[in-house]
C-alpha cells in the first residue's frame, strides 16, 4: 500500500487537530493516530505500522476491517438505492427486520430501526413507558447505554456524572459482580440469589407499579465484561413477570456473535420484551441500531401512533450490510468459530496468565469477549488503578497500552481492566500472537503487584 | 428497469407489514409504498409508477436520488476504509470538518459529528449547558428538533405531547409568524419587534442567568416554512449577547443549499455559537449529523473532557459523501441554481396560485423551500384543516395528496400546508410540471374555501 505516506498522515493529523471535536475527550489532550487502511483483524497507520485490533474499534467490527462481502454489499446497495425515507417499504429494510426477528429468542416480531445504540435505548424506553403507562426505568450501576439524554441517565458509570441531573425517572440498582460483590456473597450462586433479592427489594420500595422496565446489558461490556452468574437473568425475567415490568436487553455490544451466540441472551435462556442492538448488526460499516419488539408491545401501537421517529430509520444502505452480515455469519460459521476460539484458545491462555501474573486478579468472559481484571494484591483485590482513575493514577495502564502498541497490538483498556475483543474473524495465529503480546506486557505490570502466596511460599 | 416486478413489490410490502415498526405511526394504519429505485428528482414503485419527489424524502436528499458522484464516493470510500472509531484521525472525517468550518459563517472552528439531527441537538444542548454552567434551554413553539429525550422536549409541535413531561429544563417561547401573529402585529417589521420584546420579557422573567442557550430553526421547517421577518434573528443574537446566552442554529432541514445559501443563517447575517446539521450535508446517503462549534466553546473542553460521544462519530463512509457533496455543490452551482429557480420560477408561480385559488392564504419561502398555507377563508384565515387534525379532519389534505400522487407527484403536506421542497438538482421542466400538478390539485380544495372578495366583486 505504497500510496499512503507519512506526509499524508501528518496532514490528516493537523487537519483533525484544527477542526475535529473528539468524543469523551479534553480536546488538547488527544493525539489521534491517523489510520490509513485495515484488513481483517489488522489496521495500519500512515507510517506503515500494523496493529492487531483487540478492541474491534469499540467492539464494533465483529466481522473485521474491510470484509470483502460487506464492502461489496455497500457498493451494490449504493448503486441500487442509497436511501429512501422510513414511510416507504424497502427490500433491504424489510429483509433485515425479518432476519432479526427470526434470529431473536422468543416470539419478538418487529424491528424499529435507529441510527445507533443510544437512540435504540431511547426509543425502547419510550415504548416501555407508553406500553406500561409507567414512567420509571431501572438500570444497573456499572453499565453504559449511550450518550443522549435518557441513554446517559441510564448509564451507570462516570460518564453520566457531568450530565447529572438528567432523566429523573431513571433509577440505578446493583447488578451481580461476584469478584467484587456488593452483596457480601462468597459464590456465584450466592451472588445471583442476593442480587435478585436486592433487586426485588428495590422494586418493592420504589413501588412496583411505577416501574416500566429494567434495562440490562446481557454481558456488561465496557464496565467490566461482567458475565451474569447462573440464574441471575432468568431471575430478573421472573421478577419482571411478577410485577408487570418489561425486560429490555441491551445487546449493543454483546450481540451479533460476540459471546458465541447471535444474541448474548441466548446463553441464559431468557426472552426479553425488547432487545436493543447496533454495532455488530453490520459491523458498523454504516451507522445502524434498532430495537426488536414483542408482539404485545407492537399491539399497543397498532391503533395508537408511536410518538417517535427519525429520518434515517431503516436506512437501506445500513440494512443491506446487515442482511449480508447474516449471510457471512452462516457461510463462515462465525458463531461456531467464536465459541471454539473462546473456549479452546482464549480461556486457557487467560487462565494461564492469571496463574502466572501477580497483577491478574480474575479473568472472565464468553466467546471472544473477555476481561482481565488487574490488581495490586490478589488477596485484597485492590485494583491496580482505582475506579475512574485520574491520568496520573492511570499511568500503569497507559504504560501497558503503549507497550502493547509498540509490539503491534491495539488493546482495549478500561480502568483496571484489559479487554480481549478482537474481530470474530481473527485467525487462531493472530489471536495467539495478540495474547502473547498482552502476556508480555503484563510482565511489566507485575511490578505494581504484591507477589502471590504461591511465590512467597516458594521463596520461604 | 424491467427487473422490478409487481410481485417483488408485494413481497416487500408483506415482509414490511410483518416485521417493520414504522416511525410516528399507528402500525395498523400504515400502507408503505415499496420503492424500487430513484434517479434525480424522481423515484419509482414496483408497479412502474414514477413520482416526482417534491418532499426530497423528508427534505433530506438535496442532491436528489442516486447522484452518480455521491454513489461513487460511497463505493470508493467503502473500498478504502468503511469505518474507524472516533479516537483515530481519518482523512474523510478531518476534511469534511475543515470544509464545514470554512463554509460556516463567523469563526466557527470545530465539528463534532453525530449520526443525525436529533443527537446533534442533544450534544449541542450539552455543550451549551457545560459551557455556560446554566441548565435551561429555550426553544420555539412550532418547531421540530428530533425525537430523543432532550430533542423531543425542545420540539414545539404535537409530536412532543405524548412524550411529556420530558427534559424539565426546556422552555418554549413564541417565535414570529406574521400570517398568524401571536403578538397582534400588522406588519412583518412589527412582528419582528414584538417577537423580540416577547422573547426578552420571557428571558427576564425566567432569569437570564439561568438560561444556557436559545435554539432556533433558522427557517422553521415542517412546522410551516416560517421565514423569520427582517431583524428577528439579528435581534435574537443581540439578546443572546446581552444576557450571555448561546445561540444554537438548527440547520438540520434548512442547511446545505435548501434556502439558496450553504447555511440558511447566511440569509440573515447572524453568527451562531453552534450550528447543528444533518440531512443535506450528504443528502442522507449515509446517516450523518453534527455540530459546528465556536472556538470559545471548544476552549471550555480543551483541558476538561467533553462528556459525550458515540461509536459512529465522524463515520468515514458518511463523511466521504459529505466531502463529495461540497464538490458537487461547487461544480453544479447548486446554490446559484437554487436561488434562481426559487426566485424566477417558484415565487411567481406560487404567488399566481395565491391569486387564483380561494384556498391559498399565503405563500412564503426561500430558495427551494416553500410553504403554501391553505385556508377556508382568506379574510378570517381559518385554516383549511385545524392544527393537528384528526384523520377525519385531515380528509381534504389526504384527498389533495392522493390527487397529486395520481398525477405523478409525491407532495409534502403538514396540517393545512403544502410544502415545496424538491431536490435542488431538479430540472426547470420538472419543477414546472410539479407546480402544475399542485396547481391542478388545489382546484379541488377551492371547494372548501369561501370565494374571495375579488371573485365576489366580479360577480356583483
Amino acid at each position: 500500500m505504497s500510496n499512503f505516506t507519512a506526509a499524508d498522515g501528518r496532514h490528516i493529523y493537523e487537519t483533525d487537530r484544527s477542526h475535529v471535536f473528539h468524543s469523551w475527550s479534553a480536546q488538547d489532550k488527544v493525539t489521534p493516530l491517523p489510520v490509513s487502511h485495515g484488513e481483517g483483524a489488522t489496521f495500519y497507520d500512515y507510517d506503515g505500522n500494523a496493529y492487531l485490533d483487540f478492541s474491534s474499534q469499540l467492539v464494533n467490527l465483529n466481522l473485521g476491517h474491510q470484509h470483502p462481502r460487506l464492502v461489496k454489499s455497500i457498493q451494490d446497495q449504493a448503486a441500487k438505492l442509497a436511501t429512501i425515507q422510513p414511510a416507504f417499504a424497502n427490500d433491504a429494510r424489510s429483509e433485515l427486520a425479518r432476519l432479526l426477528t427470526e434470529a431473536a429468542p422468543g416470539n419478538l416480531s418487529h424491528v424499529f430501526f435507529t441510527n445507533g445504540g443510544a437512540d435504540a435505548n431511547e426509543h425502547a424506553v419510550r415504548m416501555a413507558r407508553l406500553h406500561t403507562g409507567r414512567k420509571k426505568i431501572m438500570s444497573a450501576y456499572r453499565s453504559y447505554h449511550g450518550a443522549t439524554a435518557t441513554a446517559i441517565s441510564l448509564t451507570g458509570d462516570p460518564r453520566r456524572w457531568p450530565n447529572d441531573p438528567g432523566d429523573a425517572s431513571v433509577l440505578h440498582f446493583f447488578g451481580p459482580y461476584a469478584y467484587r460483590s456488593p452483596f457480601w456473597s462468597e459464590t456465584p450462586e450466592q451472588e445471583s440469589e442476593r442480587a435478585l433479592a436486592h433487586l426485588e427489594n428495590q422494586i418493592i420500595l420504589e413501588g412496583a407499579g411505577t416501574i416500566s422496565a429494567i434495562i440490562i446489558e446481557t454481558v456488561v461490556g465496557t464496565n467490566g465484561i461482567l458475565v451474569p452468574p447462573p440464574g441471575y437473568l432468568p431471575g430478573v425475567r421472573a421478577l419482571c413477570d411478577k410485577y408487570g415490568i418489561l425486560y429490555i436487553a441491551d445487546e449493543v455490544m454483546a450481540g451479533f456473535g460476540r459471546t458465541g451466540t447471535m444474541f448474548a441472551i441466548e446463553n441464559f435462556g431468557v426472552e426479553p420484551d425488547l432487545i436493543t442492538f447496533a454495532k455488530g448488526v453490520n459491523s458498523g460499516y454504516v451507522p445502524l441500531g434498532g430495537i426488536i419488539i414483542s408482539p404485545e408491545i407492537v399491539d399497543t401501537f397498532r391503533e395508537k401512533a408511536y410518538p417517535g421517529g427519525l429520518t434515517y430509520s431503516g436506512h437501506p444502505l445500513a440494512c443491506a450490510v446487515g442482511v449480508e452480515t447474516f449471510a457471512v455469519f452462516a457461510e463462515e460459521k462465525i458463531l461456531e468459530r467464536t465459541q471454539d476460539l473462546g473456549q479452546r484458545v482464549v480461556r486457557p491462555r487467560l487462565e494461564a496468565m492469571k496463574e502466572k501474573h501477580d497483577c491478574v486478579g480474575e479473568v472472565r468472559g464468553l466467546g471472544l469477549f473477555w476481561g482481565i481484571e488487574l490488581v495490586r494484591d490478589e488477596e485484597t483485590r485492590e485494583p491496580l488503578v482505582p475506579f475512574n482513575p485520574s491520568p496520573e493514577e492511570n499511568q500503569p495502564m497507559l504504560e501497558f497500552a503503549a507497550a502493547c502498541r509498540r509490539s503491534g497490538l491495539w488493546p482495549f483498556t478500561h480502568f483496571n481492566r484489559v479487554h480481549v475483543a478482537p474481530p470474530l474473524i481473527i485467525s487462531e495465529e493472530d489471536l495467539n500472537r495478540g495474547l502473547d503480546i498482552i502476556d508480555a506486557a503484563l510482565d511489566e505490570l507485575d511490578a505494581y503487584a504484591t507477589p502471590t502466596l504461591q511465590a512467597a511460599s516458594i521463596s520461604s
